[in-house]
């Protein structure tokens, strides 16, 4: 059984939103229609609504993306599971200034089917809306199946580009072009060395033996490629470095990297990943113009990293140094 | 024994410092004499110098804090060690712009030494010094011994006045006496539900219950005030801030809040543990002035949080708001 700081396991969504809309009053507020929609208290006026969400647990994911320069709106969901519909739609609503709502969401059946059927409701009640699923994870689908393909970390990525587009006065066919090419560009895979567990069971959620980790799992615990003996950070680098850029021609680009935590791993070792990351993209001639090392997208305590890449254009390096602000990041 | 993601235990600290370095080299540079010292790449002309540091497995601390409107150099230890007093004394020196330099460091028998020791060396080499010792930890030593006490997660508001004082052009005495201030209205209060394990070893450095937690467990493990059955987020709120608030008459103020993770406890939790403090707060007609939730200073993987309460006034109010950009963290 795991320890969680918690009062009840039903209550532990609710509980996490009253403590962030407390310290967070200025920045977020929870609609009156759902209070699973949570919605910037200031939008940008006459921008394209960018809405985001699935299930909770991975914080500061993903409700952590809302704010200046970033997402508008999230529809939070019960821990590992999907918002259902109707926050997804009041969040769509309440975001939509009149030059439509462009919503994006990780490849998960939950997150697709209700997402889907929030912009079908949108729409229905006149709101432009278009959709984006995110399938960055290398490790959960061979190369040509790109669209069954989980998304993981690489989902920052893709809502501060849209978030910093649409921030530009952009269409909601233009933010979505943007954002799409960054989606299309961007390549994500983890490694997992201990598992998490749900406050509602406190068991874990996979098991792996005392030397073992595995590679390409994904931030639910879903199976990855290949287990293995616990390897060292250089050799978790470079085999992430060449899974990523095996799958995508990244050699001589300029790229974004993130190397994400999953929860228990200390960002000393975070730091100790990064840098053998960027000498195992040196060699392949591959340039980095921005990174990020830290927390992103977690999986409760379940310890490991992944590593994610962009490939950059001048138009997405503008976009990803664009400022932003939300209640966990200033850009 | 615990999996970490390195590549030798004599090198975490080494390897960690290359990647932290190659990211933030525009804010952070390893001194040429000592690379144990790292200190900022751009001083403000004519401040005073403030300097921190202690034992690494601490991240972010205490790297973390050095930056615009915090610290100026830090010196770093080995996991869970003090660092020598070389460091220490490099830092200084090359923080120092003529208006002296204060020496920060939490209460440990290692630190006392070393910053102390290395304070003599500055001073024999002409440089003025003062020392400020943080001691925040109700649970480590009784009322009326408070200079007993351990240095915890009180630290990082420490700095913070320092830094913020020391910008705006404050003489050594003065910065010092506002940085004693805010460090004697200070007090935290930690609870362990998990160990964590030294990359030396791998074996957690102690072990408790699966269903117990610990109150008042220091950050490398130190024995707390009493082994408990594990408690909601509610009661550990409740204990937390009773026991602060019986050591220091926080009742009618404005207060500073940090509920800090030590490394495998989520967001999530943390936020329900803020929410639960916040409630006690306003018992005692407490008002939160501002709040800090997140991973502050970890203990490796160790699970479990500490809580923090500053006491302001204005100028500390002011101090605390003011702009500050380390590695991690923009205020």
């Amino acid at each position: 059984m795991a320890k969680k700081l918690i009062n009840h396991p039903d209550r532990v969504i609710d509980d996490m939103l009253s403590g962030i809309l407390r310290m967070h009053g200025g920045l977020l507020k929870k609609s009156d229609e759902d209070p699973r929609a949570i919605v910037r208290t200031t939008l940008d006026p006459g921008t394209v609504g960018v809405v985001i969400g699935g299930g909770s647990g991975h914080e500061p994911s993903f409700i952590g993306y809302v704010g200046e320069g970033f997402a508008d709106g999230v529809a939070v969901g019960n821990i590992f599971a999907s918002p259902s519909p109707y926050p997804i739609l009041t969040a769509t609503k309440e975001v939509d200034q009149g030059a439509g709502v462009l919503l994006i969401y990780g490849n998960y059946s939950g997150d697709n089917m209700n997402f889907s059927m929030a912009a079908e409701l949108a729409e229905m009640d006149g709101h432009q809306v278009r959709e984006l699923v995110v399938h960055d994870d290398v490790a959960s689908a061979p190369k040509g199946e790109e669209h069954k393909r989980r998304g993981i970390a690489g989902e920052v990525f893709i809502y501060k580009i849209a978030g910093a587009k649409s921030r530009t006065g952009a269409s909601l066919d233009e933010v979505y072009e943007t954002t799409e090419k960054a989606n299309n560009w961007t390549r994500s895979m983890g490694v997992a060395l201990e598992p998490c567990s749900l406050p509602q069971t406190g068991k874990p959620n996979f098991s792996i033996g005392p030397d073992e980790m595995e590679i390409g799992m994904g931030v639910h615990g879903e199976p990855g490629i290949r287990r293995t003996k616990l390897m060292s950070a250089r050799e978790v680098a470079k085999e992430l470095v060449e899974s990523i850029c095996g799958d995508f021609p990244y050699e001589g680009s300029d790229v974004a990297v993130m190397v994400n935590g999953l929860g228990a791993t200390s960002l000393l070792e975070l730091y100790i990943v990064y840098d053998n990351v960027v000498d195992e993209l040196a060699k392949l001639n591959i340039r980095v113009h921005k990174s990020f090392v830290g927390e992103y997208i977690t999986s409760q305590e379940m310890a490991g990293c992944s590593l994610t890449i962009m490939k950059l254009d001048d138009e997405l390096k503008e976009l990803i140094d664009a400022p932003a602000k939300t209640m966990c990041f200033d850009f």
